[in-house]
């Protein structure tokens, strides 16, 4: 699996998916093969060292896979980054973290992709979802009438929002509730069935908001000025910078240790 | 009254608020009080025509008063805005909204404030607090850090949050969530017992998020540089001019027929 693994730059390491249920994976699968698929040809292969594409703790209680693909120079894709994380908890239980994410570069200001499933319990879930802007929406509603008012965004925000399963979740990170947008969901699932919560409720809408990203964001042509462009390449590294600090920065010496965590933030900071 | 009411430049005709309830009444002539008292000297009496200090409907089922005061040019206030709107429903019941916002000038780029109470039966209300930034918070951290989390302004969102009586509520304009903070109140409060929730609740909260308002953003005092202005004035201009359009655009012709709309709404914009 040495060479396949190099050959698919680790997709296969991805792809697993190995500590979550059925249509968690199922659907985590789909979302990545759906973007690898349609940016067929405008993204290298994965660069990541060997050691940051999967790493554990010393114990072996935590283990975690990253994939990174930078974009074609002449693409409009800065990076997509799938990563899953794994750990046992003091409590017994464990902590299950998925996630997939989109930069688009200074040659668009469409927005970013952001998808992350939070499982702490067999029974709760967090669910982050959203296309997070890459402009000021207060100084630009022409923007927010063209990515978040046209396509309908919010339908799939107030679908779960009807279900009493779901509850508006609050991030604790005021920059991280800064940097999604008004149709963002963030939900926390309390159900006893959440399988069947995923796959009736959360695939769907997860898959329809990827589709308007690829169609809308990925592949909608912006004209972008040079001054709009230093904007947004000061923008993007600010908010890149600033949730990887908040996502992992804390988080990563904690779980892995302060070396491995080292290792994986230089190296993802080298891209972010 | 008419004299009265002139030379306090229609703050009586506002203090009114004579359609609510007892303890709604007081949190909102406190409010109003408490601002107008800190910010003595740095106001111009109201100078909004009779005919849009208050107003209503040909039926007389609509009534409403405004109360506006410009800031001295010397000061940082740009205006300050009350107002209580009433409108019998079809229905039988009544809608009643009670306001108080705060805007700065360019001369700082603190925070606005916002308070809005809209009750539309006696067991329902819906409940918008926050200090609105006026920087993209994205790109200015440290703003972010200043005004709101240093503030600890959260911590009354939560408390609110944690009370089964209150569920958060989702503006159905996608560019007024894009107004607000990330700390922003915006919920909805159903139960029998109104009255003592704002008495309890919501009253305490208001006045320590005023408290905040006037000793931080008000009497913070900022260094503005020439370009940074110029940007608060565009970002102010359109954050202006897209609330009132849809805060009121749509809502004052329904209400008040289109003559009266037309005419409240040219008295704004003036200012706005």
């Amino acid at each position: 699996t040495s060479s396949s693994s190099k050959q698919h730059g680790g997709q296969k390491l991805l792809m697993d998916f190995p500590y979550v249920s059925g249509p968690h994976k199922k659907l985590m699968v789909d979302l990545v093969s759906t973007v690898e698929g349609r940016l067929d040809g405008l993204l290298n292969p994965c660069s990541l060292p060997p050691d940051v594409q999967s790493y554990g703790n010393e114990s072996g209680t935590s283990h975690a896979a990253l994939h990174l693909r930078t974009g074609l120079h002449s693409s409009p894709i800065d990076f997509i980054l799938g990563s899953w994380l794994h750990c046992q908890l003091p409590t017994g239980g464990a902590l299950n973290i998925t996630s997939l994410s989109a930069y688009l570069n200074s040659s668009t200001d469409a927005p970013n992709l952001l998808v992350e499933l939070i499982q702490s319990s067999p029974t709760s879930m967090v669910l982050i979802l959203d296309l997070p802007p890459r402009m000021d929406l207060v100084l630009n509603p022409d923007y927010l009438k063209t990515f978040y008012e046209d396509t309908q965004l919010d339908q799939h925000r107030q679908r779960l929002e009807k279900l009493s399963e779901v509850k508006p979740y609050f991030s604790s990170s005021l920059y991280i509730r800064s940097v999604v947008s008004p149709t963002a969901i963030l939900v926390r699932i309390e159900t006893e069935q959440l399988e069947e919560m995923i796959e009736t409720n959360v695939a769907p809408i997860a898959k329809e908001v990827l589709k308007t990203w690829l169609d809308i964001c990925a592949f909608g042509e912006r004209t972008v000025g040079d001054s709009e462009r230093d904007y947004l390449r000061k923008r993007d590294h600010m908010a890149k910078s600033k949730t990887i600090e908040i996502d992992l920065g804390s988080s990563l010496p904690r779980l892995f240790g302060q070396e491995t965590a080292n290792r994986v933030l230089e190296a993802l900071r080298e891209v972010f």
